[in-house]
């Protein structure tokens, strides 16, 4: 959070954390794309983030606690990162966006099938993805649906770019 | 929309429409405070927006369909700012934000009250809200609930105000 808040209006204040369009779509690449690796992040960015906002971002979401930075357990030189509990929340405003811009911006097909499955499950398809989230980023107890559903949301986008 | 996006993704496209902080505030005021008119806008907003930002977004609203400008009919040299289908469409997102920034950010009650009704309203009451929006704004023929769905966030708002 800034110091100084613009105002206490929480539509503001979710802005000021999240409103600067980098931050997000680092999000979004952690929760939708499972990346949590620096050059996963970097190298497979559909909108090519530049390596110096990639670092300034990630600084920026840890110190929110909007990610948690922690030692890969497989690899002793690499660093993983993890959606946390705040971020994980955030599920409901990214497929409330996602559904927006898949009715009315010049959306790619491959890029919004996530989008409108999400969309079309509602409230009750968030919930179950949030509580996969939790057991994926915060080691949560979870039996997940079979399959999952961020299983369903990767095969519907790799049989869309199948498609292309 | 800019001419070259960076990704067809509808987050990505959502936030390069909107990603600039300002442009959701000042949809949020006409949306939630119903200030049509640029003095408005700028002599009531909680941010303290400047009156050369509140112009270029303005402008650059109403280019991209995201607000109507028009002559108000009960003064000769006012214009008069209308949300669009594709603004009006903006409810769940809104909505979404203002409960994640109410759970998660250093809000004030006075200017989280509205928030809080909506998350808990869900889907039903955000498409009461659209039909209503479209009411005040489109025009579309409309009988609102009594009292309509503006009016309670309303009363709920100047309640917490006189609390202060």
């Amino acid at each position: 959070m800034p110091e100084s808040p613009r105002s206490g209006c929480p539509i503001n204040l979710t802005l000021e954390v999240l409103g600067d369009t980098w931050s997000l779509l680092v999000i979004r690449d952690v929760m939708f794309g499972s990346r949590r690796h620096f050059n996963e992040l970097l190298t497979q960015s559909e909108e090519g983030i530049a390596s110096n906002i990639l670092a300034d971002r990630l600084h920026r979401l840890v110190a929110n606690d909007m990610l948690a930075k922690t030692q890969d357990p497989h690899h002793k030189q690499r660093k993983i990162y993890s959606l946390t509990e705040r971020s994980i929340q955030l599920v409901p405003v990214l497929a409330t966006m996602g559904a927006w811009g898949s009715e009315h911006l010049p959306v790619t097909p491959e890029l919004s099938v996530r989008a409108k499955i999400l969309a079309d499950g509602g409230p009750e398809l968030w919930q179950e993805f949030t509580d996969e989230l939790r057991a994926q980023h915060l080691g949560a107890p979870h039996q997940p649906g079979a399959p999952s559903v961020l299983e369903r949301l990767n095969s519907a986008y790799q049989a869309r770019q199948a498609h292309r």
